[in-house]
């Protein structure tokens, strides 16, 4: 196929026209499908239902330890959970807190500590006249809802395909004492699929930042989610790495089951440096007595150990990864060479990341709804749902079946070509 | 029994030789025995081992809706959840939100929210010189642990048969403006076993509260939580009563069924007007994507509906109801007609309140611990741990096995016996 932007104008407005026509066809289907959310599907949930059958009423409730899980206590969480998801996000256990079934609550509730009682003795956020938080974008809705709640400033930063733009995170985070912290998805990063590179890693870890109290929010919610057997990336550990430049206290690390077992009901996970658990332990007791012990052993009861949960998570990939390349293929077959897109092949996670040419991604989005497809709103991807390029578009395989997602992501590419070829026939 | 202000300094100078004989010979046993916390015993984390058999793997785990339990989504909690706490509670399900394990943590993230958003568009708290919360005492500590954590200001008001002063309630409130809530237990009160009368929620409800963003944090933990079928403490429902009375948003009511299944396992609800959940729903939709469907589904499998609650409860009764009596037994045969210290006879709840003699609670508790006995802390029912009095001790009957327990309250009243026997001596 030729290049859009090499077409006539003649050319374009029949292309629009014969799309036009097809577009037709696909409303009158009357679809109602859904790209929007990073949720596993049925079969995913499935793999997991083995876990309602490891706690029985004939079973023993007690940890290791001999504490009976179905009562009150353990703050931190039950010491073989701590091990398990110690080994999951490679972490020694006495660095870990267990909590309850969101690792996003978890964010949450460290952002709000930081607003009212500040990081380990430094000023509460809420009394500081500004505070900034930098987002690399395109990045997670959900962390950039958190931030804008509490009034934060957010920064957006590049992403590339070794992780954020480090030179500008380095200049930002030396100069400005208002910048107390960045969310980062590590691994297979939602929506780009990236994972950074050592060298960002490293750049992170050995950050000067002006605020003593700036923390890297790292947010491996993908840590073992991998698509492939044979192609999966790694990354540097962060806590070790800053614990080797001297910013041991620098980085609060997130995680959860949340896409292992089942998202509603998986545990979350929090590793961090002692200094910055203890200042953490010093907020939860007032909090909560203890997060939900049971549910705790019944994770641990149902894989094992690493070794188990690893080979639970190929299980997912072998339904996942046929839908991911279902829509890569769907796209490379209708976009591409055409110019007006490009969208990532990724490793794993739980998203493909779309870039149209500049100005249509709305246009896009809006196009498909009108057709029956939902996707993540266009601009979802950067802070306060703004992308200043309008061209990021986040795609989510998992949930559709593997027939609804391909009768999707053919619906999304004939929308793309329809408003990008009326963008170039603007632009004439 | 002779009164103890009645006798000689002889005949107390014998006694105290003679108790402490008896003293010794409790030291000399190498007890360890708990009687500090409110939590339930074995047997009864026993009576819901059957929640562990209504969810398998050959279960749909949908609700009546259609709803898969197991993905994300239901931010509220789920439909038929909310029928079963509703009618736990006596509100419309409409007006409930199911959370997580804990209603502690859900008290704590409402004061969190007030702190920094403030309530429904009031300024947040964080940005107020002063915020003052009313504490009736005795109370609980760890509603007096949230509100000294945030750094507001606490003010006792004292508990009397009927519930709090209301007098003393009504000045301050409707002449303060930094007073913003008060921590209530309305029905079988932590830890005087004290249900509040009509008269006391009607006054409650009725409040004029110079302060827009007022609200009662109703802890209504014990709702359900009676000792004897014949002998049945009722209350009247606050939410109904503030809406007749004008204030419908005055109040967030919470509740769990932290004591009713396991409490670390539990399911947490509040209720409160429309426009409270309004207010509410529009942060935790930033905090999470929703609590743990599951075992939402879970509680409700395994109770049916509230007269299969009702039932179970009647179960947990026959387990503690006996240590109750145990309790009350001792502390009669013991202490009766003394006239060193007087205790509630609660018809639900989890406690017996013990006031002994002014100016020695802390040191019975001490000789206590010193013999291998945990009580709660003295003064820990009062805000800041400090009970001007030094007389109230919180008696949690519900944990230790009947014969441990029979021998911790002997060694209780025998401690209280030397130490108000002391104290008589000291003032002679």
């Amino acid at each position: 196929m030729a290049k859009y932007s090499e077409m006539s104008k003649e050319e374009l407005e029949a292309l629009v026209k014969s799309l036009s026509e097809e577009y037709k066809k696909y409303k009158d289907k009357d679809l109602s499908l859904d790209m929007s959310r990073g949720k596993p599907c049925r079969e995913q949930l499935d793999l997991s239902m083995g876990m309602m059958d490891v706690l029985t009423s004939n079973d023993d409730l007690s940890c290791e330890d001999g504490t009976d899980c179905r009562n009150y206590g353990t703050l931190s969480g039950i010491q073989e959970a701590k091990v398990l998801l110690g080994d999951m996000m490679e972490n020694h256990p006495d660095n870990i807190i267990i909590y309850g079934n969101s690792s996003l609550n978890v964010m949450y509730d460290t952002v709000a500590r930081a607003m009212t009682h500040g990081i380990m003795g430094h000023t509460p956020w809420c009394k500081l006249d500004k505070v900034k938080f930098l987002c690399p974008v395109p990045g997670y809705d959900r962390h950039f809802a958190i931030t804008e709640y509490f009034g934060i400033e957010m920064i957006p930063v590049q992403m590339d395909e070794n992780g954020p733009d480090m030179d500008e995170v380095e200049r930002l985070v030396s100069s400005d004492e208002s910048i107390k912290g960045i969310w980062c998805v590590p691994k297979y990063a939602n929506p780009t699929g990236t994972s950074y590179s050592d060298e960002v890693v490293h750049r992170f870890a050995r950050l000067k930042p002006a605020a003593p109290d700036f923390r890297i929010f790292w947010d491996n919610a993908y840590g073992i989610h991998h698509l492939y057997d044979d192609r999966q990336d790694y990354i540097v550990e962060i806590l070790a790495e800053c614990k080797k430049a001297g910013n041991p206290d620098m980085v609060y690390k997130f995680a959860s089951t949340s896409k292992i077992t089942f998202p509603g009901s998986g545990i979350a996970s929090l590793a961090t440096s002692l200094n910055n658990l203890e200042d953490i332990t010093n907020q939860l007791k007032n909090q909560t007595i203890g997060h939900d012990k049971v549910n705790q052993l019944r994770h641990v009861r149902f894989f094992g150990d690493i070794h188990g949960m690893t080979e639970h998570m190929r299980k997912h990939a072998d339904i996942i990864r046929p839908k991911f390349e279902a829509v890569e293929q769907i796209l490379e077959e209708n976009l591409g060479g055409l110019g007006i897109g490009e969208w990532t092949k990724p490793n794993g996670g739980y998203f493909i990341s779309f870039t149209s040419m500049e100005g249509c991604a709305k246009e896009i989005v809006s196009m498909c709804k009108k057709a029956g497809v939902k996707m993540t709103d266009a601009g979802a991807t950067w802070p306060y749902h703004k992308d200043p390029y309008d061209s990021n578009i986040r795609i989510a395989p998992t949930y559709p079946p593997i027939d609804d997602l391909k009768l999707a992501a053919q619906l999304f590419t004939l929308c793309t070509k329809i408003v990008c070829a009326k963008k170039l026939l603007s632009q004439m």
